[in-house]
């Protein structure tokens, strides 16, 4: 069984938590203790963990990652998203969370974040459980 | 049960696509429903996923890692590849990928690439299944 | 069931080699064949596979990614501490490695490094072990 989910980015670049949508597959799995697997079936967009409470720190990555890999640089590929590309690669396409006593093992301060490098889009989130 | 795959790159800096390889294993498997680790046992190369469309995309990715992490930093490390360490750092040493309905559950555009960072080399790729 | 460790960083920022631990907690669940997540449940601190041979590669990689990830930028997180998020966001929040035959299928070279990048600090580590 796998979770097929959507998500919708309004920006080009966005951090999107997602963690209620993984919680609410995870009461649907009844699953008590394994691991939960979310896959990002995008090539510029990823999945990441990070801090759920102040929301400058999400905007302080997007920015990082601007100024570690210019939009500037000569690229090749025709379609000027490359950028979009290897920040889908540093951040990289799944996340796994440990399940335990029917919760994800999420720090207190860790949130699920979509990450959008090239949107506004409509996006697609997988999640698997194994026990 | 592991499979156990070697792969062979022949640059300096290479993105492989090992897509193939993994549904080959797959499929000797005989895993319906799980899911798959792909990992890379060395330490200047890594695994990521990404667009296994226009070629052009793997070379982009390969020369913004070359401008975010240059070779020309003051490294420490005697063998003069400490650039190569960091790129796997980056890109990680495994991905792991839903399996549903017997086939890897990747997006429309996304492969599997072996990132040789320091070759040419022979390297070994481990891929295991679990359902 | 879930191995919750403690790891004590004494440095701003440091790779701490936790293979070790990971072995100690392998050999204790038993499990002979399957897979093993390392889990950090912060968000200025990360876990990655990488050479466990000479200090010099942890040391570099560090600096590599201070060069990449300057903490000059001009960050909104009044913390001041977003350059260790981007690089917890870089490295990940956890790594899976391959169990087979009771033994963790690193490669010759590769050790399990938990990565302080906002100590120094008492940090948690979790283990999962699926078979």
């Amino acid at each position: 069984m796998i979770f097929n989910e959507s998500v919708k980015s309004t920006r080009k670049e966005e951090m999107i938590n997602i963690t209620p949508l993984v919680e609410k597959a995870l009461h649907k799995s009844g699953i008590h203790s394994g691991i939960s697997v979310v896959y990002v079936p995008h090539t510029t967009a990823g999945v990441t963990i990070n801090e759920n409470a102040d929301p400058d720190v999400p905007r302080d990555i997007l920015m990082g990652f601007r100024h570690a890999i210019p939009s500037s640089l000569p690229y090749a590929h025709a379609e000027g998203n490359s950028d979009a590309h290897l920040k889908a690669a540093i951040t990289g396409s799944s996340v796994t969370i440990i399940v335990e006593e029917g919760r994800l093992q999420l720090g207190t301060w860790q949130g699920i974040f979509f990450c959008e490098f090239d949107g506004p889009r409509e996006r697609r989130i997988y999640i698997k459980f194994l026990s």
